[in-house]
């Protein structure tokens, strides 16, 4: 299978990248040649001439140039099948039904994933690994349908199908009403004293860190699924409407808090159930020079691969605490290790052995 | 200097590990055991006996019961000046006015910090480095007041004072307002189509975060709060309500969208500027056994310390990219001892080094 990549952005790299961990053969292109450059060295894939047709073309671009890549790929007979990756689908459907794209090779798609970065540096092979990619095919081939789904399965996502229409309503609900809504409390910021914005917590900069993102693509998203944004932004709007009308009559929002809460909670697990669990095993270090390496040492020794780490270090204190995350079926392994390296013996440096599955 | 800190939760742990980093004899009470054990095990301080007095008794508790705690403290003579760290600041100080407190000798404070998990486990020594934290004397003796500031600063906060009454104005902005509207975010996913839910990215996470917060607590914050959080709640609604009837009319959000940027951008740093700044080394890795031992290794013996580590894996592929942060003025010795290491010469391991500040 052969894959060309439009676009090396965040997105376009990442499904590259995805692809290539899974052994298909990936071309790039991108308008601009050092990003493009920059995915190809990250090993995503290589730079493509354009001389030569692949399977699927993933156009990883803005959703207003979906529609006239499409065109303009299908004219030059870039691939057998095509998808696009952009936040909205009944724009690009609807502008590539107007540009007279072939729709039977084309399956519009929308990966569940993101960073706050930008960018191919940005890029990771597992972006999609156990997140929902939405397929929204309509009066496609059967061959299209198919050969997109191995691509989305190949990255690690979960195919979801689903139309236009249902789509946009529901990104409305979890991406885009939320966006217009961090906004409205940075609009609030404006203003505001400098003074109180001292107090700001990091609560504060999760709510509004969406509203950072670029104002164009965000004006192009918006506007292109108004409908659906403005029906979730009036119910939001009625229910802070009475809150604030409570609290002005000394009412507790206890019932909005309530309700929040246990929406919150129906939000799925980060990173979906396929996600690979790891053991975790928290160990006391002291603050100095080659006590990770022993660490280290001791892991490598056991044959033991360590995953993933997190270091809390508080300043001032001769200790910090390193969670390894190492695979569940490797953590008494490194257990045995590390007791053999001595750290439960020396006073100063003990083992806390938590597992999280 | 001798401290107690009453009620070793996340923040009163983290302000005992703070204070005992900077040399001060820290005493540890909670009506739960389990709780002071686990801080004292932490070398947050000894467990309180009750039988002495200390010079500043900082009590950790809920706003509703900073006034109960702080008259049976002083009733018992615990301490010589007491402060508290509660969300808001009128409620803690008109209730102990209404106690018959000592006002002369309590400085009621709020230290802008927290995380996302709860308990002594989830406190860190630094986790008011670089921080706001609020004061608010009023009628208190300058002795109290230079004895309080002496504590916030030496656990790395930086002191503002202001009045009860503006402290609770500012933090509806940043804080009480976005947690009622990102609950209102929540509310909307409480009846959401489950495959809707799927759908669901990091910024919907990021955005209703706090809303999972504790509902006693917060319905407490809020209701003591709430005029001051009404009036933002308005003017969030009114620009909601615009933003909502102009997408109906066709109109794209970028005005919002623009103001919300420029809100959030105002928001200072996330640690603010007291913060140490490290330089990040990236290295790419291959993913197996004692390749992080032989990396450490070479820091450790050219005597550079790790302050953190983030690894950045791809399942699937040979590579990661580990982050390596070091104090800035080890950056270049750490570049030489991985580039003595072997690590550019080798092919498939390669070095780059970015360096932030």
């Amino acid at each position: 299978v052969t894959v060309l990549v439009v676009g090396t952005g965040l997105i376009g790299t990442s499904v590259a990248l995805a692809l290539r961990a899974a052994g298909v053969s990936v071309w790039l292109s991108d308008a601009d040649p050092s990003a493009v450059r920059l995915a190809a060295d990250m090993g995503a894939g290589s730079v493509y001439s354009g001389s030569h047709p692949v399977d699927v073309a993933v156009l990883a671009v803005p959703p207003d140039v979906v529609a006239p890549t499409l065109a303009a790929a299908q004219a030059r007979g870039q691939a057998l099948w095509y998808t696009d990756v952009a936040s909205v689908k009944r724009l690009p459907v609807s502008s590539a039904e107007a540009l007279g794209c072939d729709m039977a090779s084309y399956v519009p798609g929308h990966p569940l994933a993101g960073r706050e970065k930008h960018g191919p540096a940005a890029a990771r092979a597992d972006l999609f690994l156990g997140r929902t990619w939405a397929l929204c095919p309509s009066g496609v081939s059967a061959d299209a349908v198919a050969a997109v789904t191995s691509l989305v399965e190949a990255c690690g996502a979960v195919p979801v199908l689903t139309e236009p229409a249902v789509h946009d309503r529901w990104v409305a609900l979890t991406s885009h009403a939320p966006h217009l809504v961090a906004a409205a409390l940075g609009a609030r910021l404006e203003s505001a004293e400098t003074a109180a914005l001292d107090l700001a917590g990091q609560g504060l900069r999760d709510v509004t860190r969406i509203a950072a993102g670029e104002t164009e693509l965000w004006t192009q998203i918006l506007s292109a699924n108004a409908d659906s944004v403005a029906a979730v932004l009036a119910e939001v709007v009625a229910d802070l409407a009475v809150c604030a009308s409570q609290l002005a009559d000394g009412v507790g929002p206890k019932d909005l808090l309530e309700r929040g809460r246990t929406g919150v909670a129906r939000i799925p697990g980060k990173h979906g159930d396929a996600q690979p669990s790891f053991a975790v095993v928290q160990v006391v270090i002291k603050d100095q020079p080659g006590e990770l390496a022993r660490l280290f040492n001791a892991a490598g020794a056991a044959g033991v691969n360590i995953e993933d780490i997190r270091i809390e270090h508080s300043p001032g204190l001769p200790v910090g605490v390193a969670e390894l995350s190492v695979r569940p079926a490797e953590a008494a392994a490194l257990t045995s290790a590390l007791s053999a390296g001595g750290w439960p013996a020396r006073s100063s440096l003990f083992l806390l052995i938590v597992l999280r599955f």
